[in-house]
């Protein structure tokens, strides 16, 4: 049985646990689900419907695509349900002998979406929760399972060896501006077989390094000049994405800069060897924030968080009080402990970590390069 | 009174038409709205409460940066409401002094949120529909104001600029890939001062123009080599982006081709001078329709689509039986039929066009480099 049938046969047990008849789940634009990619290959703008009796049916807006991507028994084109999301819903419950019964549908159905399934499928119940099948695919997509693991291998070695050459240009100043960093990475990984970045690059040099996320995200400004520059970027390979930061110091530091990169070493080292499996994620995001207070520092953002299909997704790294995440073997997670100053610019460290049986893993390689 | 100011005290208005007391918008991940950016120049990740009053507040995650850009009279850092959407609104709601009223929500306001918002504030009713104020700042947002107009008339000359240089590239043999031709427009964009691109370039080359969205959308592939290419691409500036299509054919055509060629030329010249204020734009896209049918083809996507803020808003320019826009001066939207065979490849020419008082402003000029 290939990945994706296995985890379309794991959510239709989910469902029957939960006495649920079929789960929707739909990737369009201003709706991006890649639940659909992970059960099925197709890589967007499509419908999935998975039943507990475990059948399945895509229904693709480009069948070409489909037929050459997806792995899935029953496929129909969105242009036989009029590209209407409810008459699909309508379709697939007819498909599959479904008179009755409960219908869970995406937890980020919009409330009139709501309405007009409710309205158009009078025989059956439906339920949008956030506790329904988008937190099952959320919770299952949160541990990697062999073939992600394989994925991940290969990926981090790439990241790995694109972070060595970016290192070298860097030091030999083949880079001179932001531009040229990012646009280094996109030349670089379709070099290497993945398909794109993972978001949009952040080359921050030191006039713009003090923001958590520069706007816009990369310049015609100088990078890796004297002062602190930020590198947030990452690779998707067949999906999946990396999520590194390296930031570059040039030049006599100042003491509170001095002070802000010994910090972020000592954060991001402390975090990574917290990760153990039965760890509370929020305990090791907890440590760092007393790291940096112990010094009178405040962290703007997250320790961290799960990567996979998406860039930031399940499990939560950070120290808000609803985050009750516990690290399990197969999660993948980041560490990026970072400070910031208006005046002093921005310094911070990401790299990607597995959860083992036994520990963790570290996947990248990541640095503060000071020269 | 600055071009924000003026679209809130419209947005109020509105609102008191419509007997609402407040509208909500947000801008965050997974559910992201420019409304925001333009109801107040913030360009991302911020909430934006508007009564029926006049008044205005903006939530955003980064401080900093709403300091630097967004230009309004009250802001309180999400921090101050838990990073928290409900609480927010109630943190409104209290400030603006309204102890009841109805309170519209973002259209997109998923179901379990929705429920969320209504337990949070027992005093206030809350409505979220297709027509509320999402619908209202759509419609406001499709039709341009002076100072719209001149970003994109600056904008439409640095993209016709962009296309020109293109085009030298292409016939001087500079670009071999299509990361080559992609990275260059995402150099060149920065060069004039622009923020990025207005979604990932399509650079499809002859083995991938088949598809109507190349997927990756451009990889280390050839590109302009025998046979034909596309290139979608767009760029933003001060928030706005542009869109438009090329498509490069090299070599001897077969019949086929030739016939595409000629009928994708023949219905972007008809459905551009059949554009003028108080036409259908539906029946510009049925136009087309028939074109393509006459000779037994078939367009996979719509004619065409607002642009803005976004790639892809208001007005629809398509041939679906729900699309009842009419055409006004000050909407500015593209044509771009395109056609494709798997065997043959695809082409596609795509212009922005502005509606005006007495017809039409073609603002870039594409075209189909046969070389």
């Amino acid at each position: 049985m290939d990945a994706y049938n296995k985890r379309r046969k794991q959510m239709a047990e989910s469902l029957n646990k939960q006495g649920l008849a079929m789960a929707m789940f739909e990737d369009t634009e201003g709706r991006r689900d890649p639940s659909i990619r992970y059960f099925s290959g197709q890589p967007g703008d499509a419908l999935l419907f998975i039943s507990a009796s475990g059948r399945s049916l895509l229904v693709p807006w480009d069948v070409n695509m489909a037929q050459a991507m997806a792995k899935v028994e029953e496929m129909l084109p969105y242009g036989d349900f009029g590209r209407n999301p409810v008459m699909a819903c309508a379709g697939a419950l007819e498909r599959f002998g479904l008179k009755s019964g409960l219908v869970d549908l995406p937890s980020i159905t919009p409330y009139p979406m709501y309405i007009d399934y409710v309205e158009a499928c009078p025989d059956h119940d439906f339920r949008c929760t956030t506790d329904g099948s988008s937190k099952t695919a959320e919770t299952m997509r949160a541990v990697k399972d062999a073939e992600e693991l394989a994925i991940y291998g290969k990926l981090s070695s790439i990241t790995d060896d694109a972070m060595d050459a970016i290192e070298s240009g860097i030091r030999e100043g083949k880079f001179k501006t932001e531009t040229d960093v990012a646009l280094f990475i996109e030349r670089y990984l379709r070099e290497k077989g993945c398909e794109s970045s993972g978001f949009d690059t952040i080359a921050a040099g030191p006039s713009r390094s003090f923001g958590i996320h520069a706007f816009p995200s990369y310049t015609a400004a100088h990078f890796a000049t004297e002062g602190m520059s930020i590198l947030d970027f990452g690779l998707v390979y067949k999906g999946y994405t990396s999520d590194v930061t390296m930031s570059f110091i040039k030049g006599r530091l100042s003491q509170k800069q001095q002070e802000m990169v010994e910090l972020v070493r000592k954060a991001h080292n402390l975090a990574i060897k917290a990760i153990a499996p039965g760890v509370k994620s929020r305990d090791i995001a907890l440590l760092v924030d007393n790291i940096f207070a112990e010094k009178g520092y405040v962290m703007p953002h997250g320790l961290g968080h799960g990567i996979g299909l998406e860039a930031h997704e399940a499990p939560a790294v950070r120290s808000r009080e609803d985050n009750d995440w516990v690290l399990a073997p197969g999660h993948i997670i980041t560490i990026e402990p970072g400070l910031y100053d208006p005046k002093e610019g921005g310094v911070r460290l990401e790299d990607d970590i597995l959860v083992t049986e036994n520990g963790y893993e570290l996947l990248t390689h990541s640095r503060i390069v000071e020269f």
